[in-house]
């Protein structure tokens, strides 16, 4: 077998089929009883043959449409399976247009299933237009920075434990330097040490007197946490006292919350990585792409040869994911992170190019005197300026 | 190296600390600083270095108190590295008392590194109590379904794609037969083929009218989807007509909202392990204790010999931290599920004991007819009655 397709029979329905690739590890002579078993799980969770409405039969269970033989690895060969990539065409009614649901549709219980991975995903523009995508986008994120070309910078307020003075000028340092977004360390939720209500006010005001003295438009992301109501909460309190940007972790708090903070907030949406590792789904799909739909306006991701591990290749391939034309979506900004040392920012900013926020953290923090010396360095290296 | 403990210095910060495990897998002459980087990205996310902060050093950054090795699995050796078992204390303040940020500082970064899962959790009862657990668990749903004792049955209502009155069809025979539970299948969201304010009076009235007219009790959890007001508001229609029992997906939702929904719904919730198995937490841990912790009565998971390919010594861990006792947490019901044959049923309760609850779904439903002959067999088995 190397490469088959079934035609999806054409007609209405094919609009209403989005194509998810996964990646299964399988004997051959297996691979296509474990591509219709797929199929199955992620559409009507039953066999084929308690299936009996007609409906459901012709529009709703999902199809393989595709099965290719993948190039062998050499480890792959002992245990006697290959890898395949296996499209399936879901019925996208099945999503109700909703991201956690959609998730959900296409990996909620194949992610039980340790054989299978999900690779890739194919939308047709009708459903696609149910997703809004960035509200704000690169496009916005520039006008709110005032960084009309060139890559930006970001900085992290952290760590955890520091009082709210002490974070807020640790904010008064970085936005000193220049640096055009300091968000929250996504380890600061709404703790004792530093409560939202406490913390966000102080470090907007610190900010706001250093964009006033220094005409600076440094721009302050906080990070909600909690469920939706609380975010809610956090986002209105923290946007009367000026706050125009927002962090959050998608896959903590649940894609559904994204979509919502995005359609409601009218602010950039930074989307943090944290849990979204491990999910055995492709890292380009689900920071790229699927929080880019979900309606994030930058990406956070670990660049390679920081203390994550992850490929440059994947990395590279995030970043494309997140800017690339994609239907109607606006671009997301790659906003590589996770150890970039300061000293190489220059470079790390060269390979991802100008549409890119660079995000360089505990490096401009190493050592206790030099914080904004290190910072404006690391400003002028992502610029592109002698210092 | 074989296992060398450092005692937390004792004091009042002890009682603040949350003892996670991580297994790691590394050589054995970078385990020391491996575990030193795990601490410290699960807390500061900065070198030690760079924390000049007295009170951070003493009570938040997160400390390394165990590194054991792990006995070798054969396949380790080639590598060079080896599996170790690696206890962190972290700092309960940096955790804010909150499903999701406990979840993020136990493993919201290091899921993006491959080397590391996470294996289990020890929390000191003051942690505990700030959080409610199953505010109903086994107890209230047996006084619910009146299933005073001996395992409980479960079924699911698909597939997704019938109308909300072949739905309701489906669960009046499914009443009928005498099955405690029906649940919607955790792909039915709120759909246009059945959507969540028509299919669910519809189904709830079936089911009401089978009770009436045969003195049984059947309870229906329909799924709750989409981010919490959403939730909340399907809750409220759901309630408003005789719902008593909901389902959800946290790693879906969001743990967040699965502890909000425990707080505010006065109803048992179900917990559905969609997106939950690909994690790299440890499933008994996560399913079984994480879950329970954020409230849910019940967690579904699947059962050995399915279609999912669980071992069944982890399915057993899984019931056993389910039930267990820990802290104050009342116990949640495990629900084995995933491919069960109904014609194991039987067996499959008897290894589970009397407090868990079987969930077969396909089995039942194979061929168009003799859904509740089925049913009731599946009863009997489970219930130990001679048909």
């Amino acid at each position: 077998m190397d490469a088959h397709r079934h035609p999806i029979a054409p007609g209405a329905a094919d609009k209403c089929r989005i194509e998810a690739v996964y990646r299964v590890r399988a004997r051959a002579s297996h691979i296509e009883a474990r591509a219709e078993a797929l199929a199955l799980e992620q559409s009507v969770e039953l066999p084929r043959a308690a299936v009996t409405d007609r409906r459901v039969l012709d529009e709703v269970i999902a199809r393989v449409v595709d099965i290719r033989t993948r190039p062998a690895a050499g480890a792959d060969a002992d245990a006697g399976t290959q890898a395949f990539d296996v499209t399936i065409a879901i019925a996208a009614e099945t999503t109700g247009s909703e991201a956690g649901q959609l998730l959900n549709m296409l990996f909620g219980n194949s992610s039980l299933q340790d054989d299978v991975e999900l690779a890739d995903l194919r939308i047709p523009a009708g459903f696609a237009r149910r997703f809004r995508g960035p509200a704000h986008g690169i496009a916005g994120i520039r006008a709110l920075t005032g960084v009309a070309q060139g890559p930006l910078t970001c900085t992290a307020l952290k760590p955890v434990g520091l009082p709210a003075s002490g974070l807020a000028a640790l904010a008064a340092a970085f936005a000193r330097s220049g640096i055009d977004v300091v968000k929250d360390d996504h380890g600061l939720a709404d703790q004792a040490s530093a409560p939202f209500a406490e913390r966000v006010p102080h470090i907007q005001r610190a900010i706001d007197g250093v964009n006033r003295a220094e005409g600076r438009r440094c721009v302050y992301a906080p990070s909600l946490t909690g469920d939706l109501r609380a975010m809610l909460g956090q986002a209105a309190l923290a946007r009367d006292c000026g706050v125009r940007m927002f962090l959050l972790a998608p896959m903590v708090s649940g894609v559904a919350s994204l979509a919502a903070l995005a359609r409601e907030l009218g602010a950039p949406l930074l989307a943090h990585p944290a849990l979204a590792g491990c999910a055995r789904i492709a890292r380009p799909l689900l920071l790229g792409r699927l929080f880019r739909m979900f309606g994030a306006d930058a990406t956070i991701f670990p660049h390679a040869g920081g203390r994550f591990g992850w490929a440059l290749s994947e990395c590279e391939a995030i970043a494309a994911a997140a800017r690339s034309e994609w239907h109607a979506f606006a671009p997301a900004l790659p906003v590589p992170a996770g150890g970039i040392d300061a000293a190489r920012a220059g470079d790390v900013a060269a390979a991802y190019g100008d549409d890119a926020m660079l995000l360089v953290g505990g490096s401009l923090l190493a050592g206790a005197d030099g914080v904004e010396e290190r910072c404006r360095a690391f400003v002028a290296a992502v610029k592109g300026l002698a210092q």
